[in-house]
């Protein structure tokens, strides 16, 4: 993409409500603009890095055995009557009246509805075990919504909900679930620590929140030193379920929870290893038994004619939130730094002279090559001094840029450089091309 | 996909209020449930067509040079205050309250909205031309929702919007949508023809609406004979505007009006060649001059440093809308008849014997091959009757159907069906593979 054909206003200046380096970086870097209060719309580059996010996490629910459909953002209030919730949810429930008077609301998460799909739907124990998935818009009506896109009112979350026979089958579903989350958010280049979590309006008796250590973060967390170690990808079957449940015990081993279930005994023998730091929740799954299958009436047939009340789970991760935590871990003074896997273009090209017909041709033609290989390309070709083009191209912190420039050029090389580390070499524009497109 | 661990609840029965063909056999066919009046969710089978149809837009607008981002679902009422249109919109539009008490708006689209972001992060003249365009859940209260997606209230649509220096700029960035419009309906398989319109609540002096022939059609239209000729592909250079005028003037040559514009002369010279049936929008384009960036302030630098005022486009697609569209014209008597770009998968394996494990080994080393050549495939491996099994093939509409029995494997063949055509041939197994994938 040619930047004198693109939208993407960088900007210098940052409001004042915007606290968090999060918030700021995605205001400078012309990701987002808040379009209501808590509500924002994406712009071009920053929803290209929302979808790559949103595939990761589709890719991973797949593998997962997990099946996408898409419910809609606004339900009926008759539906949260059935389990209970429609009134006892607060007023972070959006709630609305149509034209004929009936009462709606914009979903904040989909257990009944799901529970009520399924209940009209499926027939039988053959229809389990089975975990559906969304990946939809929703709304919470936050007194105060801040920190950008990490507390907004309008989110995009994925969320996932598993129907089986029983609680031994349920508890398999929770931890195919809670693997798939451990490889989504390393995936991401994000280190995610489970840790014991209170239900909350959920309910049930099983939970683990997916936490990013952040000095931003909303919450108070208290972990084994053990997890500072980087996030691997587990290679599972997710049809082994002694596998999964290793994995599981394995990474629930070291001690790790939110302020409302700290365990004394545990914290006492990490000693040294006790960290304490800030949280920014990204993922939060839930085991909640028969509660909302047996309030709403869901009864699939058993294998021997008698009826089953399928248990159920939960599984909550925080899509638009995520770009806000994975710039918070990843960032310096100069701007964002996208990991490789959600950065919105691979490469930036800046053209130092545009004015130069050599720089100018070369630049073109490095463009059209990279296109070629199938590399995703910002090409800086705007009318604007080196050093402006040099200070965007940081601020948006694609991985790699390649800059041109006279000196360079009569040289034969360009120059490539890695926006984490800083670090630049030279070599021959093919040469450039060459590398990127094997990775 | 195995159907034993998918969930596609085809039913044989409809409720009355399905009247016209498509809504009964996205019901049928498992595709999308009614969850409120005239809101839908997607199953997993429908969720995937929803999915091709938006891919297959989203690659003709960037194709077409418009640029992606995403605003947000709920807007404030006092952007719709600006351009005067909170007043006047009637009550489709779905009035809501937040808990402050601050009046908002569920969009049924987004002229205002495009209109803020642009004027307050566009700059220049060299801002100029651009048309973005986003794919998001709208929603228009319609007083009596029906015919299922087609006229629902919860609908997902492409809208994209055009900012240019002047008229002649804007005609400009009209026709190239026009174009992206043809190819867009021509890759879905569809015929849709470009009629002149009414501008109606948009407003603009200048409109085309994109419409599809079919008895259960919203509206009359009125057109000659030489419509019935296929679509086919324009192959365009989107930058070349003496090309897309030369397109757009010899697909609006032949004459075709909606019942609001017919032209009594153009019908006489019609004659004989003259037609009348029932239409379905499926898109809808609009030249409205200043009119919203006019009364909403929008204003850039000109080259000569004087203001400009861009004249501004919306077009939209009514991307699930076209689901219905899509099976209206793509149906027999035993169900859909998905065209191979929106299918949900390419091919159905049917094991006619589950029981017999020859051919439930053929049937897996089938289904594993196909999935291991990249074809999308569906795999009926449930314990039911072959006949049962076949007429859910049928109905939910894969292109293709490969049928595995006893007799055929004991002559080393299978049978590749066209759903289309019902013409089927047998053939050793690998060489259906071999097909599919050369697909």
């Amino acid at each position: 993409m040619r930047l004198t054909r693109y939208f993407l206003p960088v900007t210098k200046e940052t409001p004042a409500d915007a606290q968090i380096i999060s918030h700021k970086l995605m205001l400078r870097a012309g990701l987002v603009r808040q379009t209501a209060a808590g509500i924002y719309a994406w712009l071009p580059l920053g929803y290209r890095v929302l979808r790559k996010i949103e595939q990761i996490v589709r890719e991973e629910q797949d593998r997962s055995g997990a099946i996408e459909l898409l419910m809609p953002t606004l339900q009926s209030a008759d539906l949260w009557r059935e389990s209970g919730r429609y009134d006892a949810y607060g007023p972070e429930m959006l709630r609305i009246t149509d034209r004929h008077d009936r009462e709606m609301l914009y979903g904040p998460t989909n257990e009944e509805m799901i529970t009520a799909i399924f209940r009209d739907n499926a027939r039988s124990y053959r229809d389990l075990p089975r975990s559906l998935y969304h990946i939809q818009w929703k709304f919470r009506d936050e007194v105060r919504p801040r920190f950008g896109v990490m507390r907004g009112r309008e989110f995009l979350m994925k969320d996932a909900y598993s129907f089986d026979m029983d609680e031994a089958g349920a508890r398999a579903s929770y931890n195919r679930m809670f693997v798939a989350y451990l490889n989504t958010f390393a995936r991401m280049g994000l280190r995610a620590i489970p840790m014991q979590a209170d239900t909350g309006p959920i309910g049930g008796d099983l939970s683990h929140e997916f936490i990013i250590l952040a000095p931003s973060g909303e919450s108070d967390v208290f972990y084994h030193a053990n997890w500072e170690r980087p996030a691997d990808l587990s290679s599972v079957d997710f049809d082994d379920a002694a596998a999964l449940q290793a994995i599981v015990s394995g990474h629930t081993a070291d001690y790790a929870a939110t302020d409302e279930k700290r365990d004394p005994a545990r914290e006492a023998e990490a000693g040294e290893a006790l960290r304490q730091s800030r949280g920014i929740e990204v993922g939060h799954i839930f085991y909640f038994g028969t509660k909302y299958s047996g309030a709403m009436g869901l009864k699939l047939q058993g294998p021997d004619g008698a009826e089953v009340v399928p248990h159920m789970g939960s599984y909550g991760v925080g899509v638009s939130r995520l770009m806000g935590a994975i710039i918070e871990a990843s960032h310096d003074d100069k701007g964002i730094i996208w990991p490789d896997a959600v950065a919105p273009y691979a490469v930036g090209i800046v053209n130092m002279r545009d004015n130069d017909p050599a720089c100018t041709a070369a630049a073109d033609a490095l463009y059209a090559k990279l296109n070629a290989a199938g590399v995703e390309t910002l090409y800086d070709d705007r009318s604007l001094s080196g050093g402006q083009k040099l200070a965007t191209m940081d601020v948006i912190g694609l991985p790699w840029q390649i800059v041109i420039g006279p000196k360079g050029l009569e040289r034969g090389v360009v120059e490539l450089k890695r926006r984490a580390t800083g670090e630049t070499i030279e070599l021959a524009p093919d040469e450039a091309v060459a590398r990127l497109a094997a990775k």
